[in-house]
């Protein structure tokens, strides 16, 4: 069963270095029993897009980026039991089996099945059309209460975010295992996110759902304001040391959210933390972090990769809780059309 | 109430670098409502002490060194409730308040009143007598079923061994709280032990009845054996990798345990461990450290510092279980006259 398909759609295309064009190429089709074809609504434009849009890192080109979208099922293949054509969809920004070692484990973003789509491995979703494998696993039904900008949100910076607080919040009661799930429900503890981009954004809302206090800093005064406005105190980094210090008795932060993706921004977090407190880090690390032992010493770190399946669901909470203050995230909502001339952060490819 | 204490006391008294005597020194007096006066049965000679006797750290001397100690309580000081003179005891290698911010939370190892004897903030065990601040939350009754030498263990090294494999234990399940503590029952996943030496060899131990498979490496042979008879695969370092990829079917050790204290034992322990895996270190890094962001990502790690007071009571059960194997760690018992030309680690000396 399936909707109407065109035999060619419109895409954009990443031919080389900062050269994008929109094509007509052919509508992908089912491959496999698992797949779906996801008629694309909206379709977002993620800061990790534009490594391969700037050449940050050696690939092959001519495939269609795009991870963050919102749509409708087209077609599904003969396996694929929990959607139908018609369906209202959000994808996960990586698909995954939901059988193997790491989905066994929540850990959806490692599954050894994944695909990564809109990268050279898989065409992705700024396209009218795109071809989903694992849907049953990577896709979910996308709530109707909350407009469709906002909801591709959902399929990779909020539960980026909201990992980013929880991981921290849960590794500080780790070792005291059996009173971690209370702990998790307490907002208690001093929390200081480092980043006050999108995600760091995000982190915060979350953050304040989980920590009594949430302190953010950043060296763009403009994005001080938005993590004000997002609920943290938020300061430059030298009146923040002395804030903290006064509110914890010279402690440190309970925990650190490193939302920047830089070694500095690290060392900042060691430098903030308390012993045998936790820093939570997401952002990708491409250098080597040269480390002082003395002040690893006691403390606890988590780094990585959000698996959105996870945390799908108190990101969805957090979203209902807080569209007003999301609204922002979006500056940008253009028709494939003007792609050429758009080619920046916070839009919303608009195929409706 | 008190037994009779003599007026002076031999005492071992760190002079200088490489430099020992035996002294005759006041018998220390109750200075505190809260302190306990130790008359020394046996006091161990750690490897930390030796950091000191080589100079090591910058530091005064003419001190007393030694917190590895069992003893018997001579006098207590009027606010001390638990104890009593002629108790046999052991003590946490720091002493904790209990109450502070960081006992609250199990952590006594950072009490914020704190004092490490056997330093020269305050005089150690290697003596005839002691006095130990904050009796009642720092000391422990010592069981009358092991042989003191034995029971000397769980006054540093064995509590750190346990904590090390402990926590990398609960690291791995800490971002699922609600199943954390019935993960720590189970015996289950792959660890790996980086670092064979008593403190390793304690871990293995521990690590025994937390995972269902351990390894072990290190670069002596002799250590690999002692490794192997603690119930550890001990296998030099490439072998190792070969075994584990096998076992753990190419995705590397579900937790590694770091216990050498050096950046190239923490890259190793990267370089084995899986994607969501958990690394937990307890040697002492005093360099920098540098890691590979790319490396660090989807990893948990944590450093430190063992709060004795929390892991005394599995420590005990893991050496109760395991007397024999523990027999080695004691190599000599000698009395203080012959320290000045026994200065060698696995030494304890006897008082009685």
């Amino acid at each position: 069963m399936s909707l109407s398909i065109p035999p060619t759609m419109k895409a954009l295309v990443i031919k080389a270095p900062f050269k994008i064009a929109v094509e007509e190429r052919p509508t992908p089709r089912i491959v496999d029993a698992n797949d779906a074809i996801v008629r694309v609504h909206q379709s977002g434009l993620c800061g990790s897009d534009l490594h391969w849009y700037r050449g940050h890192q050696p690939s092959s080109y001519n495939f269609i980026l795009g991870h963050e979208v919102i749509g409708e099922v087209a077609e599904v293949g003969s396996a694929v039991k929990k959607f139908k054509p018609g369906d209202l969809v959000l994808a996960a920004f990586s698909t995954s089996c939901g059988e193997c070692f790491y989905c066994s484990q929540q850990h959806s973003a490692r599954c050894v099945h994944s695909q990564n789509f809109g990268t050279p491995m898989l065409d992705g979703a700024q396209a009218e059309y795109f071809r989903l494998p694992q849907a049953d696993t990577t896709l979910f039904h996308a709530p109707v209460d909350i407009p469709k900008d906002k909801l591709v949100l959902l399929t990779d910076i909020l539960p980026t975010g909201y990992q980013v607080a929880y991981n921290a919040k849960t590794l500080l009661s780790s070792d005291v295992p059996e009173t971690a799930a209370n702990a998790i429900q307490q907002q208690s503890g001093v929390c200081v996110v480092i980043g006050c981009g999108p995600v760091g954004l995000c982190a915060i809302s979350a953050a304040c759902t989980l920590f009594e206090t949430v302190f953010a800093t950043d060296i763009a005064p403009h994005r001080l304001e938005s993590a004000s406005r997002h609920g943290a105190i938020a300061l430059p980094l030298e009146q923040l040391k002395q804030k903290l210090m006064e509110v914890t008795e010279g402690r440190g932060a309970d925990a650190c959210l490193e939302v920047v993706g830089h070694s500095s921004a690290l060392q900042t977090a060691l430098d903030l933390v308390r012993p045998y407190g936790a820093i939570s880090s997401c952002g990708v690390h491409t250098q080597v972090a040269p480390l002082a032992g003395s002040q690893l010493y006691g403390k606890k770190m988590m780094f990585g990769r959000c698996s959105v399946n996870k945390y799908m669901e108190p990101a969805l909470a957090l979203l209902r809780e807080n569209q007003a203050l999301f609204s922002s995230f979006v500056e940008h909502k253009i028709p494939l059309s003007q792609a050429e001339e758009n080619k920046v952060a916070k839009t919303v490819f608009d195929f409706e």
